[in-house]
């Protein structure tokens, strides 16, 4: 993965042993392969993210956020399978070399990384339009992944947090507004494993993080577990920010449809505290929306690459 | 990582289970991450690679081409470890959906992975200038890793196959010359999978694999072990087929400082059979070239990204 001269530097002055290596990583960056000791008895839960300018970040991000951002929708993933992170590589597309960013970009990426407790351990950097693909690597025990098909007629649908924040964050951004809450909530999403943490010990039968939108993340738990849901507008976490950012019927379509919130979309048959139920899992194969206002155009509902 | 949609389809049509998991493989594509179980008692070896167009491979190549040699150059970094390949993810960044492109792309990728016996278990599609990041994970014993830094004084120096033809072929591609066998050599590089299997009960000290050219790779083994090395331009394999497409002064060019072979240069303090030894380890920390025609400029060894 390593070559000589100005990208050699860039990998050795920005990326390499910023982190200490855990007793796991017998090999980190700058040979080959990054070399790995699993844990035993755990399953390896790996996600890989693309980020792309102008489609998953604005060109003039600070590149501090750029970084955190890209790493934390990726180790999100983690979070959704319930699992926690251990390691991600990084590929980074470059159109020049540029050291300014690089320094901010590097800052942004190893706080998101040592808060979720990840380590760097391998990467490829080249040059192209800018882009970052992260990959991730954490451990989940067998008898408690979270997959997207374990929903079961009768299941609470709950989310871990507010919803809508980020895509009134993302409107915020493209008009320039100074609404500092809301820009974080796009720029810095976090991923959730405080919740994976305090819900080891629950029955959780399916689990997503919400990053094309509540209403398509969920189809695809319904899907999966071929089932469908009930959810009511009115149990829906909207933060007082949002809703003085605007009209509480503007305020549901972010929450429904916006995305990028990162926040986890859950099901459980037990009652769970800290959570925010907002519906339950049905048998007729839908999605019924109780109290929407009519205003509401849910045909927009999630967000597709290919489709615009 | 699943989205729904025209994205949704592409993976379902193109990448979704075309192949059979193997036991490993708990959970693959279609979730918020893969599952896998490592292999008990192995390292697991890391490994994240880009391939951008007009960079890495030309614009007007085969589609299968590109997938081909995109996942054949990052199982490599697995063969230069000395491990053997198991599981591998793709991010695919697309200007635009093309069903041509992806049937064509999807045949030669799965082409590739079969035959190194490597399972797709997730990915992520995105809208973007074409580039292709393949992250792949393989399985070593700890007691026998090819680490770069390895090498001791007195290790004889090998290289796995002949070397200067992609070199030579992506000349022949760019002057659209018919010349199929370097036109192979540079479109379809192989990983030496066969060459770690042959090499599993051998003592080999360091390996790396050759795709920045074999004087800017050895470079790399000389640094990461703290010695110099000395190699014989007469020792080096050149193929008759290089040798009649250009002058034996060319050829050696090519050798040393063209890159894109992905064969094995290795050090070992045992002879082995099979393998083309060049040259000789040394305690100076310099690198000698014995037999070297004048003509040769060995100052544009090695790819850098941002050096041009």
């Amino acid at each position: 993965m390593l070559r000589l001269g100005k990208e050699f530097k860039i990998i050795q002055q920005y990326f390499e042993q910023q982190q200490n290596l855990s007793e796991n990583i017998v090999l980190g960056i700058g040979d080959d392969c990054a070399l790995f000791a699993p844990s035993e008895g755990m399953l390896q839960a790996i996600s890989i993210d693309t980020s792309v300018v102008n489609r998953h970040f604005p060109e003039d991000a600070d590149p501090f956020d750029i970084a955190y951002r890209s790493l934390n929708i990726a180790l999100s993933d983690l979070a959704a399978m319930g699992a926690t992170a251990k390691t991600f590589t990084l590929a980074l597309s470059l159109p020049r070399f540029n050291a300014e960013f690089l320094e901010r970009f590097s800052k942004g990426l190893f706080t998101a990384a040592n808060n979720a407790g990840a380590v760097l351990i391998g990467g490829d950097t080249t040059r192209g339009p800018l882009s970052i693909t992260v990959q991730v690597q954490g451990d989940v025990a067998e008898k408690n992944t979270w997959q997207r098909s374990g929903a079961k007629v009768g299941d609470t649908i709950y989310v871990s947090g507010n919803v809508g924040d980020a895509a009134a964050g993302l409107d915020a951004y493209q008009k320039k507004k100074n609404e500092e809450a809301l820009l974080t909530a796009y720029l810095r999403p976090e991923p959730e494993f405080a919740v994976v943490s305090q819900l080891s010990n629950k029955a959780i039968s399916s689990c997503i993080d919400i990053s094309d939108g509540l209403l398509a993340d969920l189809a695809h738990i319904l899907r999966k577990s071929g089932v469908g849901a009930e959810i009511d507008c009115d149990k829906l976490p909207l933060s007082d920010v949002l809703l003085s950012y605007c009209s509480r019927e503007q305020a549901l379509q972010y929450a429904l449809t916006g995305g990028d919130d990162y926040k986890l979309l859950l099901t459980s048959s037990e009652a769970i505290d800290g959570l925010y139920a907002i519906g339950i899992i049905a048998q007729e194969p839908a999605l019924r929306i109780l109290n929407q206002p009519d205003t509401i155009n849910i045909t927009t509902s999630g967000y597709d690459h290919f489709n615009e």
